[in-house]
């Protein structure tokens, strides 16, 4: 709570220059008191921090995300930017967890203190799942699912403490690197520093929250649109990348096969829907055909959501691929959330064997990843996340499906939440947004954003009886 | 060659009953024709059969329905009821693969002893697929992706072939059985012995092919329809237990894990449907809405893809569980197709040990079935099958996006033919076909209703280049 209360200051700041007074105070009081609250829940909790357990790890990180979803949650309330708390836990949610999908129907009518607070949620959550995925795990980051694990074991905890603080601090320069320049190169592109930020957060934490209802479209800057796109790219890349280049060399990159395969996806997919687009006459120029293919591709792929095209407007063969990218999702210990480049190349994996399997039962063959024999504990754990996910994914459109609205809105909307990605398709299409939804909807569409985020096993856990029986 | 023109003299003699001297003629030389060219097949490769090893097996058995299937449209190409040697093609693999999906615009139209050979189909197919199921596994059924493995022992073969043709004979028995008994109560509620036959074949094979445009909605009989549900779901069970049945007790079903899913799952769904149905005041009679769900579950569920209501009129929510349905498919061992039941309960089983090892991760956790331990090879097998199940939807659904079609289309489409099932959503529902897709979705579709009848590792393997190389 102190956390959260102390990242409202930069948009205190914001309603401030921008007059809103009454923003402002709502800023302020909200700062106060949950900082008070904090500091007195720190008092009375602290004695029993060295005590902490395996399972207590699971439930520590899922209430800590719900809590700075529902403190995130109280501007818009107070304020009365967003009147229902439900859709104000949604937008929230979507912040956060750098989703970047919005019930907001009209959103350049919203006080600017409270646009960047919504777009700085997204800034704090990328940062957030950096240190989750990343700093908290001894493992090169497949993913989150060891954290609590990882982080249980009391006593060890300090001597894991100064690797973690080295890691999280590069990690960290690298995170705020990127802000800064993009932030500088988006203004080099005519837009002011307020726009330059808004954009900047929604990029870097890969979320999508824009300040404007038709999003990066608005500007129609060819310039804008590659800037992006290629900071889109880099915050979708696992991030572990960039250190080790520093320690080692470049052919880090080169080496490493997840990072291969990522930007195959984004060569091949971009460049196929160039052709399909420029085959389907909807583009007179080259050129604008070419940007917003790459825009869209690393939009959906890094699970961004910006739009600078409707693809609900491009042929079927185009939204096919725009729907496989949603599946697939960027790159482990990156800003991208969806089911990981690296689970994806598993997967390719597990089927070939499968197949190869059956010509010779006997022969026993290993994954490899980077030439590196993989644990049958981690090819099963990734076999487990992939079956969740799709049980998820069908769980989740048949709840939506009460909507009454048709099969493409309810898979897609709850693809869309679950990867953290932004829009879907039908009627949450990039042209459209969630407010039309019900109540329940919203829930369950903000909840599995924050388990999409959590990659959901460490949400899971606390559902099991087992978690909560006896003292073991 | 030799045993499917054999098959087709029922059809020649419906034909001859039915006056239609032509189709008569046509089958009457196909049926000589093929029987000499078998013959002369027979003759050449006989002495090679001792020698069969395992990957010869795969070869076989994929290159036995490929012919099957190929002989089959013979007779629509030659009467010039199918003109397209595609379109033909397509049908005769949806008739022997126990589909049901269909190119036809104008079945009437059709010749009786076409329609009956067409039927028909279904019928050897069902059989088809009981020996490939049941009598040449010695595992009991969990799929046929062990088949070559097990045909393979040349020396061995001689001390197993008692048993198959045992086990082969009660099922058989039973096969014929239900058929005639569905005959006759089909006559009972009076339908001639003609359209007795052809829905008996499209019920037992779990097939779907009716000699009426509007499938069973054709006969507006509620005594007909009751039929059909009951021995749709008596194919739709796993054929082994009724005689295990014979030879214990009845309590065989009962301690079926696979059964009590089975029966769990028609009857849930179809009580929901039942209640959307009323709820949405598109019936008036609770008697109606009661048949119409309980056919159109068991219809989807044991893949035969019969219809006596569109449900795509249907609120979103009973058309989720249609789609969901069609997911999982029949029993194991049965005429059925799809991912099959006990794969989905092992599904569940792996996803909740996946969430139980997160939270006790030194504790490993077998899986188990009916009591007994799974293998792990089988529960590795049984999640490779279903990836692969996954990749080819996706893979198929981006070929079928050429169409130009919507998404839903491009995606039901492959489900629907690699489930076996018959109608999906969009342009290939229920009250629609295929007739209106390109000659390329024909031709995969085609192979994809092949690939799932023979559980696809069959078909695989065969692309390997591994298979094709050294003479091992």
């Amino acid at each position: 709570m102190m956390v959260i209360s102390i990242a409202m200051l930069p948009s205190f700041c914001v309603s401030v220059i921008y007059h809103e007074a009454s923003v402002a105070r709502a800023f302020l009081s909200i700062i106060l008191i949950s900082c008070f609250i904090g500091y007195l829940l720190y008092k009375i909790c602290q004695y029993n921090a060295q005590q902490l357990r395996v399972r207590d790890g699971f439930l520590i990180v899922t209430l800590c995300w719900l809590l700075s979803t529902i403190m995130g949650a109280v501007p818009f309330v107070v304020t009365g930017s967003i009147p229902s708390f439900t859709d104000a836990f949604f937008e929230s949610a979507s912040g956060f967890s750098t989703t970047g999908g919005s019930i907001l129907t009209d959103i350049e009518a919203l006080p600017r203190g409270i646009l960047f607070w919504r777009s700085f949620t997204h800034w704090i959550g990328g940062m957030g799942i950096l240190i989750f995925a990343i700093a908290l795990m001894p493992s090169l980051g497949i993913s989150g699912q060891n954290l609590a694990v990882s982080e249980a074991p009391g006593p060890s905890l300090d001597k894991v403490t100064p690797k973690i603080t080295d890691t999280a601090r590069i990690l960290y320069i690298t995170y705020f690197l990127f802000t800064i320049m993009e932030t500088l190169l988006l203004m080099l592109g005519g837009m002011n520093l307020y726009d330059a930020l808004i954009h900047t957060f929604g990029t870097v934490g890969t979320g999508g929250f824009s300040s404007y209802g038709d999003s990066i479209a608005h500007f129609n800057s060819a310039y804008i649109s590659i800037v992006i796109t290629i900071f889109m790219i880099l915050c979708g890349t696992n991030f572990n990348l960039y250190f080790f280049s520093l320690k080692h060399s470049v052919k880090t990159f080169i080496e490493d096969t997840e990072f291969k395969f990522y930007i195959f996806t984004v060569i091949a997919s971009a460049f196929s829907i160039f052709i399909i687009l420029m085959h389907s006459g909807l583009y007179s120029s080259a050129g604008d055909a070419a940007i917003d293919s790459s825009f869209q591709v690393a939009s959906i792929l890094t699970t961004t959501g910006y739009a600078t095209a409707d693809y609900e407007q491009w042929p079927a063969i185009a939204q096919m691929i725009i729907l496989l990218l949603m599946f697939m999702g960027g790159s482990s210990s990156s800003t991208a959330g969806g089911v990981k480049i690296v689970r994806i190349v598993i997967l390719l994996k597990l089927i070939r064997r499968g197949i190869s399997t059956r010509l010779h039962p006997n022969v026993i063959e290993t994954i490899k990843l980077n030439g590196k024999q993989m644990p049958v504990d981690t090819v099963s754990a990734i076999a487990n996340h992939l079956f969740l996910y799709i049980a998820m994914i069908f769980f989740g459109a048949f709840i939506i499906s009460f909507e009454n609205t048709d099969l493409m809105t309810c898979f897609t909307s709850v693809i869309t939440c679950l990867g953290n990605i932004g829009p879907g398709f039908g009627t949450v299409g990039p042209s459209e947004n969630f407010s039309a939804l019900s109540d329940l909807s919203k829930w369950l569409l903000s909840l599995y954003m924050i388990a999409g985020r959590l990659e959901f096993y460490t949400m899971f856990v606390l559902l099991m009886p087992k978690f909560w029986s006896s003292n073991r």
